[in-house]
């Protein structure tokens, strides 16, 4: 995808998953053209790097603040400065400390979501503060979207990276980070079939467009999409609780419960708004 | 995906997803060119291609035998009869009926799997006995995996269409339908991270490779992959409890039980057998 946008003219990308060395070859390639950032959260991965890169690199260090998705933790500055150490060798420069809090996905209510800001942001600058008189220059990066939405507060915080909030979605209105009128994503469907003795309607959609991440209802039921009216070429605000019940390799059934939904025929077209839209946008973009 | 059958010359094909009537153009091209059939469980829908075919199409009808995702019940024989109807005019020949037993996916252990299929084929052999006299020639059609893997009789089911056979994946493995050395897919990812802290490393793997399709794990937790080693360019044998234990984009992070797993470094290939092979052939065959 780095060489995608490299391509089309962003000269100055950080390629934020940790680096995968037998990908030495496309990093060349990359730093020859633009200024390349990329992560590492392993000596492993900088010293496969240090031998055998031909251009100027940048490396993030990648921490972990709860998430225990990918990075290291701050208290670990043992491992943090035998990474650093290599920032005085050959093409490589340290440029700072990066993390994403995807913790804030299941976090319940916005005071969690600023607590768990407010403590990234705190060892964040903690760490930039202890590295930041040798390596001037050096910034900390943050990244998860609910917090981007909500948090008020990034004086501490050089730069910010949330994808999701180019589009939201069912998760983010779920999690309180946007509103419904803030999504710009959707999925327009065809209606199938009807089932009225069953109030559920058939759609061609499904997990190959929509993926199978769900959110959990207060029943504890997986809901996978919110099906709401395509008018005129425009998705409407939800007329009722409308949602995805179950989802196979092209099927989508929709419990049609509010009296819009009960009216569809087949041939009508309806617009889901997917759980992740990350997930959607890269299934439907080869269709 | 029927136009790129046709295109690479299947010359008889069963477009087996309840007919969307806004694809009538794409029906009478394909109809045009090759022996096409389709699936009608609403009057709606072959009202609709009633007026508008331009060369013969055979329809099925898509009958409901406790899955609940499509089709008609088999008692609702007024509903039946008034589809049946169309083919007594212009380009529509009624070919039979049709359904897809997806519950035996939730089924535990074999004699459940036998219970649905045998009731299918009990249920779809009253329905061609009751219509053939008038109909001569039609066939009834079944086709879950799990059915056609293990079961013996299909003395009174005159096709079966099961399509995730061809590769196999965790989720049969699990039910009981496949054998490992049956599972012909599998997705090489490299090993990007180790965490040993955690016993857990990252791999390049994630929902836009693996689909976030997973099985439940006996504690309730989700497995999203089964780890394997991957050696000389063949996957191996499950050395251990090695799975996904979370994927995100493009991150998957297993937990490394096994001794082997453990041994694991930066830059080293892993296999993963995918919860459903259908949904990681559709990511893949893009990228």
């Amino acid at each position: 995808m780095a060489h995608k946008f490299a391509d089309a003219g962003w000269g100055d990308i950080t390629i934020a998953f940790p680096l995968n060395i037998r990908e030495i070859d496309e990093i060349n390639q990359l730093a020859g053209k633009i200024s390349l950032n990329i992560l590492i959260d392993m000596p492993e991965q900088i010293s496969a790097l240090s031998t055998s890169l031909k251009h100027p690199v940048g490396f993030y260090i990648k921490i972990d603040l709860g998430y225990h998705r990918a990075g290291i933790e701050p208290a670990n500055t043992e491992l943090i400065e035998r990474i650093i150490g290599y920032s005085k060798s050959g093409q490589l420069t340290f440029k700072g400390f990066l993390t994403h809090s995807g913790n804030t996905y299941q976090a319940s209510g916005k005071q969690e979501i600023f607590a768990i800001h407010e403590s990234a942001a705190l060892e964040l600058s903690k760490l930039k503060r202890k590295y930041q008189s040798e390596y001037p220059g050096i910034i900390v990066s943050c990244g998860d979207t609910p917090s981007c939405s909500l948090a008020e507060d990034f004086s501490e915080i050089d730069e910010i990276r949330p994808g999701n909030f180019v589009f939201y979605d069912l998760m983010q209105l779920r999690i309180g980070s946007c509103k419904f009128n803030e999504i710009a994503a959707a999925v327009v469907c065809p209606v199938v079939s009807v089932y009225p003795k069953r109030n559920e309607a058939l759609i061609y959609g499904g997990a190959v467009h929509l993926s199978k991440e769900a959110i959990i209802n207060a029943d504890g039921s997986r809901n996978y999409g919110l099906v709401v009216p395509f008018v005129d070429g425009r998705w409407q605000s939800p007329m009722g609780d409308d949602w995805l019940v179950s989802l196979s390799q092209e099927h989508g059934i929709f419990k049609t419960e509010s009296t819009w939904a009960k009216s569809l025929s087949a041939g009508d077209l309806v617009a889901v708004i997917p759980v992740h839209s990350c997930l959607s946008a890269d299934l439907l973009r080869s269709r």
